[in-house]
């Protein structure tokens, strides 16, 4: 029930935005009583905070995962956190724009904790980019911090237009981004 | 005062959202009463699409006469389409933001019009880099409009991060992030 309550206010915050949901909008949607609700969340604050943790974490594993692999070089561990950012567009894109959108309404302390956390994933980008430059795969003259930004950025902000059901897989995009960030657009 | 009031509804907007924000709090903030507001607006989401219809029309202002600028080479003139991008981030931070987050809060009617001018700042851009490819300077290989989209999503998101009175400057910004662009991030 509890994950069933979660799923239903990603759905309504992603199109209603948090402001205008309220609980009783929450629990009509899935058919129960508001003593439901508080049974698993004590407020609205709580759950999108328990959204934006779910989110944050599972990205944080998965990339931690990747950068562990020693097989893979710091190009390949760079491409597959971008297959990771994008491919969560397909597989949880409203959680993703809840994610993004709605942080400013997490109560203080909250938004703390989540902050501590995107920046974690994002510096764990910026070692990626600074361990490529060590050895040698990566340009010395680079900025590994605003290389991670600019990373990010492109990902990012692709939950705002790519579709993945259109022309072009999650993959493919991927692929894409890739071959501009590794080999850039000016003809050789 | 139209102007005063429209600056400091970006100011709350920013500060507190939109829909957090009302007609009170916005006459409070300069001291007039609603009826001054009422004298200029019909109601906030008026003002909302003020807000974005200016922010979006100086925008494309700007990059027109950049692509018209017949001594530019096509990466000169991507370079300076994302200075634009970037430095306004220095000049217009505020207002940059709430078109950014609250584009949701537009009437559709309104959401239609913005969106097809944000659409025409995005194929100006896929237009530049598919005449860049067309010229020789771009590689052949590329898609236009993803390249365009990677462009917008790694300036874009820089509203998110960036702070033009840190160590970085908008224009130096600007050149990293064409540098990543242009050459790309693998040692060659």
């Amino acid at each position: 029930m509890k994950e069933k309550i979660t799923q239903a206010s990603i759905l309504l915050f992603e199109q209603k935005g948090f402001s205008q949901t309220s609980i009783q909008d929450i629990v009509d949607s899935i058919g129960v009583t508001k003593g439901t609700f508080y049974y698993y969340f004590t407020s609205k604050e709580q759950l999108l905070m328990e959204i934006h943790l779910d989110y944050i974490s599972d990205l944080l594993n998965r990339q931690q995962s990747i950068m562990e692999n020693e097989k893979l070089t710091y190009q390949e561990k760079l491409e597959k956190v971008i297959v990771l950012l994008i491919a969560d567009i397909q597989d949880k894109g409203p959680s993703g724009r809840v994610f993004f959108r709605e942080m400013r309404h997490l109560v203080e302390e909250n938004v703390e904790t989540i902050d501590k956390q995107r920046d974690l994933f994002r510096l764990n980008i910026e070692q990626l980019v600074a361990n490529g430059i060590q050895a040698g795969e990566f340009r010395p003259e680079l900025r590994a911090d605003i290389v991670a930004f600019g990373v990010l950025g492109m990902a990012n902000y692709s939950y705002n237009w790519f579709n993945p059901s259109g022309e072009i897989s999650a993959e493919q995009l991927s692929k894409l981004f890739s071959m501009i960030l590794f080999d850039g657009i000016k003809k050789p």
